[in-house]
């Protein structure tokens, strides 16, 4: 038997986001705006303090969203430890968005969305799109990921379940779960004060498929700054 | 730069589940009922075809639930890929659940409970419990999980979310999340029908300090038998 043969850093495909790597092993200049261009991904070291806006030109579209701890790649932003610390499914400004460790990376510091996000639901991965019907090669929010982490010299260590911005997944009474467009507006935007060095990795999500990135839309690009 | 300190497959305590481990790693006598004690974990390998029956003789007793693809460890349960394959959080009779790769590890066959499980919650760890206050080492899920596959001579690659199985968590309309008691009967069981060749890991929560092994109750053990 063999243990392995899943490598969860290891891309399915590849995109534009290779060739997205900032200098110095993913390092901002601060006050300097940064593009994700549509369906692709790109990572981004924020030192603790700093504070990182990813910004949504078009409204409707969503980010896939990890954060790792810059100093060990192994402990990184965790879905299911966020509901237990926040006690909900919608963080909020002011809330910490959780490690597997049980640490907040980063706090949120502003959201001028309805605050609709969602936290349960995994990123769009070669498999989905073949579920979905499709016979070839899609663009997908995990490849994103690892390929904004080779962009920086890294390798992801899992495919951690996304902080999915603006998507918008309302849970019924039932439990029952629904893809619904986004409510933000063009323009809103969300901040993370880094609470310790960091390593940010932001997917503009290229699903096109089912209407998470809008009604009648194609999947747009994203903004990012990093401020000291 | 260290690129990783953290080993998810490192226990950080022990406890009798080391010692737990079933024959040929992990391969079990088809109809005889296994002990899980209380605050223990135990793995079990399960062959395409055959039926893992899971019991809850205190019926207020959760299971921190895993599945891995016996061929490759670092496919396994993954309760936001099974989110998007239900469009549901609460899994029942009938239904697959989604591993990291989107295919059907096991099915659940048989539910005898209300149907009240939790998807959205990180097992106890190490971090938990420090967090409620406690000073001194306490048993743990994610640590029965790590155990119970050393026990078969294994290593978990990751603590992937855990299907938390009778643990209610209900999910309010805000998103708000609250730990209750498990409104499971003495005696409830529920049964999975291997899909692929899988190992399935079970830890008896030792959670003592919130309610969600019950109100004024002490955690307890669990059962498992494999039908062919």
């Amino acid at each position: 038997m063999k243990d392995s043969s899943f490598d969860p850093g290891q891309p399915d495909g590849t995109n534009q986001s290779l060739g997205l790597g900032l200098p110095d092993g993913g390092t901002p200049e601060l006050g300097t705006t940064y593009e994700i261009p549509a369906r692709c991904g790109r990572a981004v070291r924020v030192k603790k303090g700093q504070v990182l806006t990813v910004s949504n030109p078009a409204g409707y579209q969503v980010c896939d969203f990890w954060i790792f701890n810059a100093n060990d790649i192994e402990e990184y932003s965790s879905m299911e430890h966020l509901h237990t610390s926040l006690l909900s499914i919608f963080p909020k400004a002011g809330d910490g968005v959780a490690s597997n460790l049980r640490r907040s990376l980063m706090t949120i510091t502003e959201d001028t969305s309805p605050g609709i996000h969602d936290t349960v639901i995994a990123n769009c991965d070669h498999a989905r799109y073949k579920q979905l019907g499709l016979t070839e090669y899609h663009e997908n929010c995990a490849d994103n990921l690892r390929q904004s982490l080779i962009a920086i010299g890294l390798r992801a260590p899992a495919i951690p379940a996304p902080f999915n911005l603006w998507m918008n997944v309302p849970v019924g009474s039932d439990g029952g779960l629904s893809f619904q467009p986004p409510v933000a507006k063009p323009g809103d935007y969300m901040s993370f004060k880094a609470d310790m060095d960091v390593i940010a990795v932001m997917s503009a999500c290229p699903q096109d498929v089912t209407p998470v990135n809008g009604e009648g839309t194609s999947p747009a690009g994203l903004t990012f700054r990093v401020d000291g």
